[in-house]
């Protein structure tokens, strides 16, 4: 699944994919790649591969149509009634939310039948791309000739402020992102939604067809599809542009765009950090994550009720273990590497020869020593800092009480950057979410958190001391859990208003347990974000300046989590002799089904097999170039119709993260015309079909 | 803890340590390295660094007071009458089998106050070394001229021959061992001893104390040790030769000998085996043991009875983790790779540039060829043949019986190398063990293991098709282990004795599981030994005789799982500025009580706290060089006397499998005096004590 996955660290080097396989690529030897920016679309390579030159109208309504969730995922409005299409899987989360033991809607769907019966998902934000502005010379302005600390100061209060300037409302969202790593700092503007309530959502059976054994895989047959809907003061929002269904969906060779908000790449790490990525952060994380994952798949056993309420995070984890070992093993492969260690020193070899790029000469050495820093504090950052050494939403509520009484009380840039006045209302958002905590599955992974922190840190640490004291990670979890008031939204209120001295006084356990470990994780926040973090912007914007100045700008940054255009075809592959069709239809859904679980299709469709046409494309594949973050996109055509809806990347779309290769990566979606024909004979979703009716 | 990894693959290479860093190191520079068989003993090194000289006499009385526990440990004898010292953690699995619901063993220690309370240990089978010879050239008489499977054809059929010619009855066991990979071949003949009592073992929490968190770990507290008796003819074995016990123990910087079984080493892999290792074996294993230890953790959490019959298990693939998580760094030290590649390159070097050893030059590339054939099958490989696919002792049971039927018909020499007449003692002592079984154990590995299958071999692959059929893995599994009847051990012994007809028309769904995965495991074995396992053979021999060629054979070979001696001294280290003393006392282990698992001190030892020396020793650490397999080895005086027992090593020793560092690399062990401490003033054994006396 391409959902977002929030557990990569944020701070990504933007890239430039000139540099992936040396020497630069001319345009057209670029196959389909590219997750491009707005204000910087591939007209040319468009032009020139597929004679369809976009113009400033289409920019403009494919962007407006396009959606953020700000949790990690894709989507697009396709009605003038604010209706939002995206994946299963990215509200997951939600339905799992408004389930309770008596109604489980992951197992049986949700369908509003009317405007009255929708439901509002408590943690769903929407933001909907209003403008873009560069900032990078006022950026520029606040760093000159700082270095370390002061520059990361300098940097982030510059940020802050344009963010605080910019967000005059709570319905307006702004976020300075860094693009081409410091090359470009452009102002993203948006228009946000919080009230955001479900419409439908089939039956996980059918969502998640095929399990996690098929994630990833093609041929697939999965309706991965969800419809939701914003609201402004209580009823839909009225949208000016959406995204109309196409009344054919996707042919083969037809030329196909996903608009989407890709979540990150590292096409343009250095060999250090490339290197960092498959010793260190990879392996470390695939065994926690296995682990954890055997650990939840035995919790889910113990009862229907437990399978429940640990379902949502044991599908983000066998996600993500997926999707981090098929990047472990793109960085395994000696040709990758070799490669990218061959267009490293062409371009360090460029840089040495010519006296006025020498500034830029160190910055290699610089960031294999930030990565050498990075190495010795991972532990102590990811565990401490991070969050993998309290793996709690109980917990996390109480750090962010904790730190917002103290952080509020600051100036707005000298602030952690989540507690600066712009990010505040999507704090607030989850902060005061009625999503409901379970106390089994808290106690099962806090447990398991600080049990491989003591692993990692070892059992003479005194921060693992001063945490466990001669309690077991067991007893700390179970105590802090069932000892905990805080699943009571008012109470978590009233602490966040009462502020500094609400908190201090709070004997809630999990307010304490964030109290003890705060001092410890600003320290090593502090030490990462100097020796590391500060060290690495610094130096990766070098090595965007050196290749600007060597190689030009005619490309695409390296994915940011904001919006991003990308454009391909439909079209299967070949691998091993065998031919890969571009397409699946439904009677092969029926054909996988063995009854079993994970492929066991769900009553529903069993019972409306009779009713359907079973030619109807089902899923496909395209060559558009997308990463975690690009789910939940649509995929649409020249006139900008909706012709589908990405759900997942094929198995070699992993490598995806470091390089794209056209004869290879797939994009895998869901075929807008399974969607109406499912709404239609299997789920009699009568009004919504109305809504969607090709136009 | 250093019991040797039986998951590890068993064919290894076997090595020169001289070529560890090239140019090849002197003797003087090799420090206390090695791992030295009994008839190439050390004698130069001891005799040059510790002015000791041993005697033939010495050298016999300590191979005969030495014992290999065939499940992967090293004990010795320590009495007259056949008592063997070794570590709790190598008969774990006995007190296992050996409790019950009722009375569990494991929790609450054993002491035989009488003979008569001395319980048999299921599984275990002692083997005593008597003899070793050199059939290397009866070997290459019988091989001369092969390659490919004629080649492992012959090899095969001339080992199994001589081990049948040795094994004159069902208490001689003979195994033709690889030295020096193709070196040497050498018979080594054992008296067995399948009647095995336990006579002593403390609780788990005092012979773990400090659990997983403190394994490979010192400073360390624990008592892992443990009292087993041999007995011949229903009575105590008599020995002629046997360990006293030292009146003193060990004291710094004392020379010790360590006598046992190193399981495997892989000092001599070429980089493509390194390479294979770090990138695919240890990786995947990585992954899938730690999803294993957190399922089995979560097992454990259901209840007291779950956490009982699982604890053994969990305990072994919690040890494997973080032993190979420290081989995995090793690997991971571009320092070590690139030692290794350089020595490799000025190897290849020498042998290219002379005529003499140009039948030598294509070994590396052929070994390469043959990991690239390994990764293709790798997945097929080890979970349709080697088990990874079918975790449950009931399956392995089945596989036997209905591989057995068949191979016992064929000649001798034509078998599958664990059906050969040499192998079926061991073969029927594991078969009609009276070990328990547990279902919801057996259950739950064999749900996962299959799940994983499908994982690795992809849902449509026709193997997995055959097994699950419609059904899930939990279904298969659950079916499987509640429909068979194998628990029931005389029900074995009929299919056994009845032969390929009782098995056909066995209905046992286990049996009729092992039936079904039997051609497609036979055939993946057969292709993995021909373009695998026949090449490496070959192509290692070329390499070991192009070492022995230029570089001499006044070394040691790789560790076999045979009978070697190591060399050191009482020493700690030092470590980031810090000094590593080399003994801890009873006092500390009382310090590092909190009360909570694994740091909880059972109550007889609090009890008991009174009447203790608390500065008595407790463990200690030298510089012997030592591997898995060692655990339960003595650690020897000059004179021969027992002054500690192994039972692990230091975190810096799990690079030992590809190189021994003397400054860092420590053998840890409990002290001679801490085991008679503990018998005398906290478990009051005065009947072993008496026997232990020392003289």
């Amino acid at each position: 699944m391409m959902q977002r996955n929030m557990t990569r660290t944020a701070t990504r080097l933007a890239a430039l994919a000139l540099l992936l396989c040396a020497p630069p690529l001319a345009a057209d030897a670029r196959a389909d790649e590219g997750m491009w920016t707005f204000d910087n679309p591939p007209t040319r390579q468009l032009a020139e591969r597929y004679g369809f030159t976009p113009t400033p109208a289409w920019l403009e309504r494919v962007r407006l149509a396009s959606v953020r969730l700000a949790g990690g995922c894709s989507g697009s409005f396709v009605s003038p009634d604010g209706l939002v299409l995206t994946n299963h899987h990215c509200v997951h989360h939600c339905i799992e939310q408004l389930s309770t033991k008596q109604k489980d809607y992951v197992a049986q769907g949700f369908y509003a039948q009317t405007a009255a019966d929708e439901l509002r998902c408590p943690d769903v934000e929407l933001n909907q791309l209003q403008a873009i502005t560069d900032v990078t010379a006022r950026i520029g302005q606040a760093t000159r000739g700082q270095t370390g600390e002061a520059y990361a100061t300098a940097l982030k209060g510059a940020m802050t402020a344009i963010e605080k300037e910019c967000a005059t409302s709570a319905d307006v969202r702004c976020d300075v992102v860094t693009l081409y790593h410091g090359g470009q700092y452009h102002l993203y503007r948006y228009r946000r939604f919080q009230d955001v309530r479900l419409v439908f959502a089939p039956e996980l059976a059918s969502a998640f067809f095929g399990g996690d054994p098929d994630n990833f895989m093609f041929p697939r047959y999965v309706l991965d599809a969800a419809f939701l809907r914003a609201y402004d003061g209580g009823k839909p929002a009225k949208m000016q542009h959406f995204f109309p269904w196409s009344p054919s969906g996707a042919a083969e060779g037809d030329l196909t765009f996903v608009t989407g908000h890709p979540g990150s790449t590292s096409r343009l790490y250095t060999m250090a950090e490339l290197a960092y990525e498959r010793d260190v952060l990879l392996t470390r994380r695939l065994m926690r994550f296995s682990e954890l994952r055997g650990l939840l798949t035995e919790f889910s056993r113990r009862s229907p009720e437990h399978a429940r309420i640990a379902k949502g995070l044991l599908f983000g984890i066998e996600n993500a273990v997926k999707a981090y070992r098929g990047m472990h093993e793109a960085l395994l492969d000696p040709a990758l590497m070799q490669a990218k260690a061959k267009a490293e020193q062409a371009l360090r070899q460029r840089v040495a020869a010519d006296p006025k790029l020498a500034e830029h000469a160190g910055a290699w050495d610089a960031i294999a020593q930030a990565m050498a820093a990075q190495k010795a504090l991972d532990h102590r950052y990811t565990f401490i800092e991070r969050g993998a050494g309290f793996h709690s939403d109980l917990f996390r509520i109480a750090r962010h009480l904790v730190r917002a009484s103290d952080e509020r009380t600051r100036p707005n840039t000298e602030r952690l950057r989540e507690y600066t006045d712009a990010q505040l209302p999507a704090l607030e958002q989850r902060l005061f979410s009625t999503a409901p905590i379970h106390d089994e599955l808290e106690i099962a992974t806090l447990t398991f958190s600080l049990t491989k922190m003591r692993e990692a840190l070892g059992p003479d640490d005194p921060f693992v001391k001063q945490i466990l004291g001669s309690r077991s990670p067991e007893q700390v979890a179970a105590a802090a859990v069932r000892g905990s008031k805080l699943k009571d939204v008012k109470l978590r209120r009233a602490l966040y208003e009462g502020g500094a001295a609400a908190v201090a006084a709070s004997k809630d356990p999990m307010i304490a347990l964030a109290r003890a470990a705060d001092p410890e994780a600003r320290r090593v926040r502090k030490q990462y974000e100097t020796e590391v973090e500060a060290v690495l912007k610094k130096n990766r914007e070098h090595v965007a300046q050196a290749l600007f100045a060597i190689y030009g700008t005619d490309t695409y940054p390296d994915a940011t989590f904001t919006l991003r255009l990308s454009y391909g075809k439909v079209a299967g592959w070949q691998e091993d002799g065998r031919t890969i069709a571009p397409f699946t239809r439904f009677a092969g859904a029926f054909e996988r089904h063995t009854g079993a679980d994970p492929f066991a299709l769900p009553p529903s469709w069993l019972k409306a097999r009779p009713n359907l046409d079973l030619t109807t494309p089902l899923n496909f594949v395209t060559t558009n170039d997308i990463i975690g973050g690009n789910s939940g996109s649509p995929v649409i055509d020249r006139e900008a119709r909706v012709v589908g809806l990405i759900f997942d990347g094929n198995i070699h779309s992993l490598g995806g993260d470091y390089g794209f290769d056209e004869r290879l990566n797939r994009a895998v979606a869901v075929h807008s015309q399974a969607i109406l024909h499912a709404l239609d004979r299997i789920y009699g979703a009568r009004r919504l079909l109305e809504e969607l009716r090709p136009r």
